[in-house]
């Protein structure tokens, strides 16, 4: 796959000052570098932010599966490729694999987006746009070895947490930002947590965009085997986010 | 000034999903620039973390002051330049700015650094250290154009919001990240104030460390002209950080 012209591959090393308290890059940067990589590689195939916003389009971010056997440490180089892994009518899938210096590959992430026409909020059909010629980019890719999306109901009814959406939380559409989110649900467990256990795998399902100043609760629900299904609802109870978060022994 | 081998300079450009609601490089992934640049420059001079802490010696963050006309933005180029100084016998300062591509400098920052005996936790006196060769790397700067640190006493004995520390506030230190406090501040104003002014200048005294599970207090006095003065207390009313915010018209 490495030679195939529609895998992307970049390479990043773990800045100072992007730790956590464990000296590993922190989930919130970590995290962040697979949205960037998505739009350097859709930059580079020609369907990114920029030319999309020129048609009036914008990708929404709808599923988010980053599953580590370690996240890198301070200093230390790493490689994240990517590429498309299917279209479908509404959405797209994307695959990222991430690996050490030596090449071994010690993490996955899986994402689904959406394109949607920005006027009418309607997903467009990406069978068909832009110019038929996006399914060009698709690598299929069947031996992914990482499990799909979670579904799961929530049993709490009352919140764990709540509190109010702020100015650092946006994003520059104005809606509290998707790695943020990750960070409201990684800071529901008390430090003791992460100490005795190693974050595995992040699920999340972003369903509805929250704004500034809306207040944002908290559901969490203990499903056993370290397993956290999370829940997020704006003031009204509309959800935000749906989330799973799976932890593994140190 | 350029032409100095002790000036260090470093290129970046505001990469996706940094930026704040409005385009810019969001105020914390901007000020981690500034310690990134600062170790990066520490260290290809021999004193940054790690030679440091071979000899049980670590950097603490005093100071830090960031004036800028603007923020770059969305896939804009800069660039930052560092050096320091001066050194005095418990604290040293390094001073920053920030350039666009065709080299106008719109922006400064300025922090004061001690380096403490990790076991002791009291401070070396630089001008011994480390061997001697610490002053050879000093630039004096006179013309300096931002003013310097803030000196001010609060006035307001209510909190005007309190959190508690979380994981995710955390850096390698296990300490409250001294971005993420800059966060905490900026977020006590509502976003209607970023839409109708400027943050032009953030000025940070961090006194005493905060720990993870801690509430922290946040006191804020509006000392007119787009000028707020914040204090940060820990519970038990021990001042973590002491931060005044100026704001511009837009």
């Amino acid at each position: 796959m490495d030679q195939n012209k529609f895998v992307g591959s970049y390479d990043f090393v773990v800045e100072p000052f992007t730790e956590d308290f464990q000296s590993s890059m922190s989930w919130s940067n970590f995290a962040n570098i697979f949205l960037r990589v998505a739009q350097y590689h859709a930059g580079s195939h020609g369907f990114g932010f920029g030319p999309m916003s020129k048609e009036n389009l914008g990708w929404v971010f709808s599923r988010f599966i980053i599953d580590m056997q370690r996240r890198p440490k301070t200093g230390e180089k790493f490689r994240v490729r990517t590429w498309v892994s299917g279209i479908f009518h509404q959405f797209t899938s994307r695959l990222f694999d991430v690996s050490d210096e030596a090449g071994n590959v010690y993490g996955h992430a899986y994402s689904i987006w959406a394109l949607i026409d920005l006027a009418t909020r309607q997903p467009m059909d990406l069978l068909n746009l832009p110019n038929g010629s996006f399914a060009d980019c698709v690598v299929p890719t069947t031996d992914f070895p990482i499990s799909g999306p979670a579904r799961f109901a929530m049993k709490s009814t009352e919140p764990a947490f709540s509190r109010t959406a702020k100015y650092s939380d946006l994003d520059v559409n104005g809606h509290v930002n998707s790695v943020r989110t990750i960070e409201m649900v990684l800071d529901l467990f008390p430090k003791e947590q992460y100490e005795q256990k190693r974050v595995r795998r992040i699920d999340m399902a972003y369903a509805h965009e929250a704004f500034c100043g809306e207040r944002l609760d908290f559901f969490v629900d203990d499903a056993g085997s370290d397993v956290f299904n999370v829940c997020v609802k704006r003031e009204g109870g509309q959800i935000t986010t749906k989330s799973q978060i799976t932890f593994e022994p140190r």
